[in-house]
């Protein structure tokens, strides 16, 4: 598989880049970001944080304004955040343009509905090809974790659940916990996986935690200020089927921060610490 | 003078807020950006850090991008972020829409040629009316420092030098640091000053660094991958025009760092903690 750099730019002595190539799995082009922390410049081989973000995302919102390399640097950890959905000419997008559905809005599914099935295989992306690509062309190792940010920290939990081989740990901020049961999970997964809810468990944290085999240690970090708390976002849901089957789940609620980028740049530290513990 | 609170954000302990207020010097609605740190909620009047925006920026690029809440909100700093000119209708923009003159380009003078004379008077703002009103609105004290970015760093120094009584400390990242010399400050200093240019020596941080009276210290990072390095930021000059007048100015030349927020991110540390020194 080729990839095709389209950015460099240094910073905290490693370097930020994006990078466009042909997935397989989506159909189209993708771009993803990665940054490479200074430790590869010796000639080390890095463990890798993956990065899932939320509804109308790119691979730029987190790598501009989460502040994430400057502690990546410091842990020699490598952060790689992909695109929120397929991209361009040919894929099916809402036809009334909503934010959170279709384009910016893939839910780290693999859509079985017309014409969604086409390009919206977001799972097997993030799961299979986009780290292939990754271990194949850079000097990472293949110690992974997963966070992410409300639909990515839905993304990011429901991952880590589905394939507890494939992380060491994985973190939320702000993630749709129960996405079968509120307006946003009820939309996208009717949209993309058919009105039967009894295919909307595989992709459902909720769900998924309470059959879990294999635990993958979990922080999750939610602001009591953020105005999706309670309509969409319901971590307590989360942590009481957490805590029902013993699960390693430590959910933070912090007073006074909001859904955006400037409450997970304030705690963003903390969850790469966090993985920095696993991935070592 | 009123102002209207538009949008808050808890970061690391303290608020990012943005306001618009009506500016009597520029004749329009302006917005301007604060970050408070946690420090004021014990009743202490804090310093203020001023930061000037480069082309085409607003309050948001700084707040959004540079990752300096996190050491403001630990040396109980605030931040203070205006735009980069007066905006809205009837403000004369370049007719062609230039992304370096008119909106988003003011250059923090004081324009004396029709039509800009009507509304681009950023220098006066900055220096005069929007502390006025962070003063009179915010719990910080007087004690003020400023630094910049590109276009803004020009004005930081600029800024400093003309008025060394308000600014204990002044720093720049890529600085254009001999406007009357390169492209961008001669087409800008053409337009808003006409083409005399005896007029541009009062905003030209080379020239005014020559006739200093009395010192602001200043700290200037300069990325050695910047594209704009040659043509048109020349840190070089400035560097001998302080050192043939022993001005305490320091210039440090980053390896391989380029002109982008990248770059600000990861030296924002160094320059927080150069201003806390003189702000305490």
């Amino acid at each position: 598989m080729t990839i095709e750099n389209i950015s460099c730019n240094k910073q905290f002595g490693g370097w930020h880049k994006q990078y466009t190539h042909q997935s397989d799995v989506l159909g189209c082009e993708m771009r993803f970001a990665i940054y490479l922390p200074p430790q590869i410049a010796m000639g080390e081989k890095v463990p890798v944080l993956y990065w899932l973000s939320g509804l109308t995302c790119t691979d730029e919102n987190f790598m501009q304004k989460a502040g994430a390399q400057r502690i990546a640097a410091e842990l020699g950890i490598a952060i790689v955040a992909p695109d929120t959905s397929p991209r361009g000419e040919g894929v099916a997008d809402d036809p009334e343009g909503a934010y959170d559905f279709g384009l910016g809005a893939g839910f780290y599914v693999n859509a079985t509905e017309a014409p969604w099935s086409r390009h919206y295989h977001m799972y097997d992306y993030v799961v299979n090809e986009l780290p292939a690509i990754v271990e194949e062309h850079f000097p990472v190792n293949q110690e992974r974790s997963i966070s992410g940010h409300s639909m990515g920290g839905h993304g990011a939990l429901m991952i880590a659940l589905r394939n507890p081989a494939r992380y060491h740990s994985a973190s939320a901020f702000s993630p749709i916990s129960n996405p079968s049961h509120c307006p946003w999970g009820q939309k996208a997964f009717t949209g993309y996986l058919g009105t039967d809810s009894n295919n909307w468990k595989q992709y459902d944290t909720t769900e998924l935690i309470k059959q879990h085999q294999q635990a993958v240690p979990a922080l999750v970090d939610q602001g009591d200020q953020d105005g999706f708390l309670e309509e969409q976002l319901k971590p307590e849901v989360l942590a009481a089927a957490a805590e029902s089957v013993d699960y390693p789940l430590e959910l933070r609620m912090q007073e006074g921060y909001d859904h955006s980028y400037y409450f997970i740049a304030s705690f963003i530290e903390d969850h790469l610490r966090f993985h920095a513990q696993y991935l070592k």
